[in-house]
């Protein structure tokens, strides 16, 4: 089968490689409708993180081919999204939500191919009713949900986004939007997007954004304090990994008020002194995506929300190492590959 | 009137001051009926912040002598507690809970003296039912309401101690052992207490500890985590405010779980991907003990609680140097001076 590697920073080529097999009986094996590329991918394209040879891709939404004799849940025929946390979601980590830290858990790996294994099939995947969908639209939603509309979700989450709250996001890639949406979903009253980028200001608009801020850094935090009636945001959503966002969204937080970070933290330090003057509160991570996957698989199916319109550049998986550089240089908010 | 002055590190007088007057129209003067050292007292005293001929105390309870025009909710004669963060009580950030973030506020200073004047007293104080008590042991009690208490309460709930949790507290100065006694009355399954002092340990255990742990560090943590299945605590509670103890704490925390923190940090620095990979809820500052005071007032007078006990130690007003001796030296968990 093709499938995607990394080889080395910046270098990501498509080749051969053995199609995966069962190897545990809790595995399944599914052929993949669609991948996508990851912001966090682009960690290691960048050579922030190390990488050599590494088979790449932890988004996906296919069909199961294969189970293990432990798997109960999916069977083969079945159209599966699954998160990018492998879960069990039986352990008492995941019964409180946190299949992101599943005591068995793990990540997905590899899903830039023609197939993937995936481990703790029971605990990680669910089923889509109704199968594989036509539309490409929803299918592209459907992939979405694997990660970056799961992690979008929980940042909102974190940030207790909801109903009264004026919520501020920092980031305006791919899960910055959703996050945007997750917060318009989960009933905010203001949203304010912190984005400079016509393009993705358009898109956040469209996702829920009630207000645009360009400006970053302290210029940025006075910006949203400015329209906070100087108390900044009750809920920030973080949604980058530096230093300088992750000090821009506590700034821009009030007093009292929830930062999500879901950014993977990259060189990024945060004095004490700092947490206990501002006296937010604070909480992030790898999204547990397994806990929201079936209430955002419905509201995709509802046509309710359409959060796969941040894939702005569609590709074959032969052309991946066009969409990564697309991604780099920022022509786009996000790649979908199709095997 | 007589008022003790921290002159340096290390260098506490208690000498004649002028006895205060009202100020601003939303100032009270108060009586004081019994003051004390707090364990944030100790920073200055051992030289971690600066210090120069400084008023000492924003812990107190007493009787109203004065108050300004716009004065309305205690008048002369009221026997008060006040939180030693000053608000206005009325402001969006107050009325979310965080009047130790008031717009409006600050901290009271001054209370190691026989009057102290308190500004924004209708946000600040609270009229004790009943008037002065006559039990010298509630009094105690009330004063601890002040700060101590309430900050280690607020650090309960910021963990989110309560039924069904398992909650580890780190530190067992004063605000840590009623950490304990908070995490008690809000209904936590099991608390363990980590210290390595048997006068302290045997405090705990009455506050509620079901559990001592004395190790401190790495070893500490492995100790919580051998408690918990190997998970860690759902709630953990920093008291102390160094780098060890925060990382102690978010250490000892499950994954999805919550720390309180109220120590007040020094040289404390987090990294970023320590939160993120450990997946935790952080949450700490300033406690915003007017929050909680009418209800601490009330479990207080109802005999239901008692927190007077950190009092190890009682000293005339003049005898207050002796007292800083005796809680730098840890001879003292708490000292009560009375003026």
């Amino acid at each position: 089968m093709r499938a995607v590697i990394m080889r080395a920073p910046g270098d990501v080529i498509v080749t051969d490689a053995d199609r995966p097999t069962i190897s545990e009986p809790t595995d399944a094996v599914i052929e993949l409708a669609a991948a996508c590329i990851c912001g966090s991918d682009l960690w290691p394209y960048r050579g922030f993180d190390q990488v050599e040879n590494r088979p790449m891709g932890h988004e996906y939404v296919g069909t199961v081919t294969e189970v293990g004799d432990a798997v109960s849940s999916v069977k083969p025929g079945d159209f599966v999204v699954g998160s990018f946390c492998l879960s069990d979601n039986t352990c008492e980590i995941c019964e409180a939500g946190y299949q992101s830290r599943c005591v068995a858990g793990g990540f997905a790996n590899g899903t830039q191919a023609e197939f993937v294994r995936i481990p703790q099939a029971d605990g990680t995947l669910v089923v889509v009713p109704g199968g594989r969908p036509d539309d490409p639209e929803v299918l592209a939603s459907l992939l979405a949900a694997s990660d970056v509309l799961g992690t979008g979700w929980f940042g909102a989450v974190a940030a207790e986004a909801g109903p009264g709250k004026t919520v501020a996001v920092v980031g305006d890639g791919a899960v910055g939007l959703l996050a945007i949406l997750a917060a318009k979903e989960l009933g905010s009253e203001r949203i304010i997007a912190m984005s400079r980028h016509p393009q993705r200001q358009a898109l956040a608009r469209e996702f829920g954004a009630t207000d645009i801020v360009e400006e970053r850094g302290d210029e940025g935090v006075t910006k949203v304090k400015e329209l906070t009636g100087g108390l900044g945001a009750h809920s920030v959503v973080e949604a980058v990994g530096t230093q300088q966002a992750m000090e821009q969204a506590i700034g821009a937080c009030r007093s009292g008020g929830h930062v999500g970070f879901v950014g993977v933290s990259h060189d990024v330090t945060l004095p004490g002194g700092l947490l206990f003057g501002k006296e937010i509160h604070l909480h992030g991570g790898p999204a547990p995506v397994r806990r929201f996957l079936p209430d955002l698989i419905q509201r995709i199916l509802d046509r309710e929300i359409n959060p796969g319109k941040v894939f702005d550049l569609r590709l074959p998986l032969d052309k991946a190492p066009e969409g990564y550089r697309a991604m780099d240089e920022r022509r786009a908010i996000k790649v979908l590959l199709q095997p």
